[in-house]
C-alpha cells in the first residue's frame, strides 16, 4: 500500500467544478488501494482577495492578524474538497492547522513547519479515509495562527510527505510538468519526464515558475521524490528526484530565461578586500535581490569594474543607496535596463566537455552578443539584449537537442 | 470600570468603511475607560456565498465540513477588525473559536455555547486591550468546529457577556433599535427607549426582527441587560431589561404584526379528548409550525370547530396531512389564505383594565372584521383580512398614545 501526498494550487481548485473534478482524481487514487492526504492552497484569487481588504485598512497591517485573515482561504477549500469527496461516497474529513496541529517556528507570515501530529490522521488513513490538510499555515508554539513565508502550500505538502513519511508527493498544477524551456514561448518545448532536484532548483530559480525553491530543496535535502503534473489532463508529468537515480543522455536539460533584468557596471571601484561588500551590503538592507555578480581583474591594479543585475524595478533604488553611500568610490555607473537573462541547465553539463565553448559559438552565429557570464556546476548563465531572447532560446534548445 | 460586550452584526461589517467605522466606535468606548469585548458576524453577504458554494456541491452537504467552511467567515471579520484598532493605535487581538476555546454541545449547525476559558481574554481587557471574538461558532468536546443554530452571533454576544460577567451586552444593528411598531409602514412609528424581555420576546417573535429569540431569552434568564443601537448613528437605542426595572407609563409598547399567514377551520370534529393532540402531532411531526389555535365550545356538545394558523406556504401540506391522517374525522376544512395576524404588546395591558374592549371597538371603527383571538398575559393578537393591516396597525397605534 503506498501513501501518496497530493498537492492541488489555487487555479486546481479555483471553482466548485475544480474542487469536484480533483474530488475524482482522488476517488481514483484512493479506489487503487493508496492512502491519501490532500494538501490544498486557497482557490485562485482568494488570497489576493482577502490581502486587498487587509490593504484597504493599513498597508501595514498587522502581522498576525494577516495570518488569522489569509489562513480562513486554505480552510474554505478542505471543508468544499471534504465535502465533494464525501458526495462521491468517499470518507474524507479536513484537519485544520489546529487539529492536527502543525506545528510552525519563526515569525509571521514567514513561518516554517517544524512538526505535526501523525496519530489521529495515521489512524483515519488505515480507516480508509482521505485526509484534507490546509496548506500554507501552521499554528506557533503560542497557539497564534502563522501563514508559511516562501514555498507556500508546497513546502506544506513536501513536508507533510515528510512528516508522515510518504512514498510520494505529487503537485498538481495547471502545467503539464516541467518543460525543457517555456512552451508559451518555443512550439517546440518538451516535457521533461525526470530531472534531479538541482536542475529543478536552477530552472525554477531562473524562472521557471512550476514549483516553489525551497519546497524542492526540503524534498532534495529528506530525498522525497515528487512529481509535478496536471490537474487537467492525464498525461504523466515531470519526476523529479535525486541525481544519482537518473541517468543522462543529454548534457543539457533545459533552456531557462528570465526577464525584468538591468545590469549595473559600477566603473572604477578600487580593488581592495571589503569594497564588494560595502557595495551589496546597503543594497541586501534595502530588500534588492541581487542576481549575478562579475568582477573583472583589474588593469591597472588599482581599480576595477563591478557589474551585477537586478530586477528592473529595483534600479533607481540601487542606483540612489550606490550614490548616498558614502564608503563607495567609484568612477562612473553604467546601466543597460534592457537585458535579460539566459541559461543552460543540466547535471550532464559537469562530465560533457565543450557545452560552454558551443553555447559561445551557437550564440555567436546568431548574432548575439555575450554582455556577462555566470557559471555554476550545472548551469550556465548569460546576459544579453532583451530583443534577442526568443532567438537565443530558440538556438539554444535546438543544439543542445532539446527540440 | 465597565464592562461592555458589543456586537455587531453583518451589515455593521459588511464592508472595510464599516469595519472602520466600528473601529472608531470601540476606541471611543474603550477611551471612556470600559473593558470591550467585541463579538462580530460574517461579512453581510459572506456566509449566503459560503452556503452556495457548498449547495453546488451537495444539497445534502454534510454538516461538519458546512461548520469549517461556515466559521470561516467570522474568522475573516475578526482579523480585519483587530487590524482596524491596531492601525487606530488600540492594542487589540482576535481570538479563534478553538483559541478561547469556546465550548459548544449539540450537533452541527445547531450547538449551544455551554462554556468559554476566561482566564487569557481577562488578563487582555486588564491589560488595556480589546478582545474580538467570532460570533455564531465553536467547538464541540471532540475538537470539531460547530455552529451555532439559533440565535447565530447575538446568541454569542449574550454566553460572551454571562460567562465574562459583563455589566452590559449592546447589539449593534442596521436599525436605531426596537420601534413601536415597523417604521417602514408607519411613518409616526417611535423607537422605545426600554422594553422588558417578555415583551421584546413577544415583538421579536411577532415578527420585528431587531434580535434572535433565543438571546433574548438566554439574556432573561441570566438577567443580563440588552441595549440594541445603530451602528450608523449616534442616537440612543432600545435598553431591554427585566420587568420589574421598568416603569410603565404605557398599557401598550408595540404594535405588531406578521405576514403570510393562512387560517384553517376543521369543522365538525368530535368534541372528546385527544382531537386537537390527533390533529397537531402529524403536523409538528412535519415541521408544520402553527402559531394560534382557537377551539370553540361546541354547540350541540358532540362536535366543535378548530381554527389554527399557519405559514401561507404550508397550507398544502397541511391539507394532505388532514385529509391522510386516519384518526381525525371532521365535516370540512375551510382555508383563507389573505390573513395577517396584528397584536398589541405590552406588559402594562395585565394591570389596565379594558385594553381588550378598546382594541376590538377601534377596529369595528374601522370597520375591520375580526377572524380569530388569541390572548396572552402582555399580547393580544388578532387574525384580520391581510388587505387591512395597515389600517389595523395604524388604528391601533394612535388608540393606544403610541405615535
Amino acid at each position: 500500500m503506498v501513501k501518496k501526498v497530493l498537492k492541488f494550487g489555487g487555479t486546481s481548485v479555483g471553482t466548485v467544478e475544480r474542487i469536484q473534478h480533483i474530488a475524482h482524481i482522488i476517488k481514483k487514487e484512493q479506489l487503487s488501494g493508496n492512502k491519501i492526504i490532500a494538501v490544498v492552497s486557497a482557490m485562485a484569487g482568494k488570497t489576493n482577495e482577502l490581502i486587498n481588504l487587509s490593504n484597504e485598512i493599513s498597508d501595514e497591517f498587522n502581522k498576525r492578524e494577516l495570518d488569522v485573515l489569509l489562513s480562513s482561504g486554505e480552510q474554505i477549500t478542505c471543508a468544499l474538497l471534504s465535502g465533494a469527496l464525501l458526495k462521491l461516497k468517499i470518507k474524507a474529513q479536513s484537519w485544520m492547522n489546529w487539529q492536527i496541529p502543525i506545528l510552525t517556528e519563526g515569525e509571521h507570515a514567514n513561518a516554517r513547519i517544524v512538526n505535526m501530529n501523525t496519530e489521529k490522521i495515521n489512524q483515519f488513513l488505515d480507516d480508509k479515509g482521505v485526509a484534507i490538510i490546509p496548506g500554507f499555515q501552521g499554528i506557533s508554539n503560542k497557539g497564534d495562527i502563522t501563514t508559511i513565508g516562501r514555498g507556500g502550500s508546497d513546502a506544506t505538502a513536501v513536508a507533510v510527505a515528510k512528516i508522515f513519511n510518504a512514498d510520494t508527493c505529487e503537485i498538481y498544477t495547471d502545467v503539464d510538468g516541467v518543460f525543457s524551456t517555456d512552451p508559451n514561448k518555443i512550439p517546440v518545448a518538451k516535457k521533461i519526464e525526470k530531472i534531479s532536484f538541482d536542475e529543478m532548483l536552477e530552472l525554477s530559480s531562473l524562472g521557471a515558475k512550476v514549483m516553489q525553491s525551497s519546497a524542492v530543496q526540503t524534498a532534495m535535502m529528506y530525498d522525497i521524490p515528487l512529481e509535478v503534473r496536471s490537474t487537467f489532463t492525464e498525461r504523466k508529468g515531470t519526476k523529479i528526484f535525486s541525481q544519482e537515480n537518473i541517468d543522462y543522455t543529454k548534457s543539457v536539460t533545459g533552456v531557462a530565461y528570465s526577464k525584468d533584468d538591468a545590469k549595473i557596471t559600477v566603473i572604477g571601484v578600487e580593488d581592495k578586500p571589503g569594497v564588494a561588500a560595502n557595495i551589496f551590503e546597503p543594497l541586501s538592507k534595502a530588500q534588492i535581490n541581487v542576481d549575478m555578480v562579475i568582477q573583472n581583474i583589474s588593469s591597472d591594479q588599482k581599480t576595477t569594474d563591478i557589474t551585477f543585475t537586478v530586477k528592473r524595478d529595483d534600479i533607481l533604488k540601487t542606483k540612489k543607496i550606490l550614490k548616498n553611500e558614502s564608503k563607495i568610490n567609484y568612477k562612473q555607473i553604467i546601466q543597460n535596463e534592457k537585458v535579460a537573462k539566459v541559461s543552460i541547465v543540466g547535471a550532464g553539463m559537469v562530465s560533457t566537455p565543450g557545452v560552454t565553448y558551443r553555447m559561445f559559438r551557437a550564440l555567436s552565429d546568431e548574432g548575439i552578443n555575450i554582455l556577462a557570464i555566470s557559471t555554476s556546476e550545472i548551469k550556465l548563465s548569460v546576459i544579453i539584449d532583451e530583443d534577442k531572447t526568443l532567438a537565443a532560446i530558440k538556438k539554444l534548445h535546438t543544439i543542445f537537442d532539446l527540440d
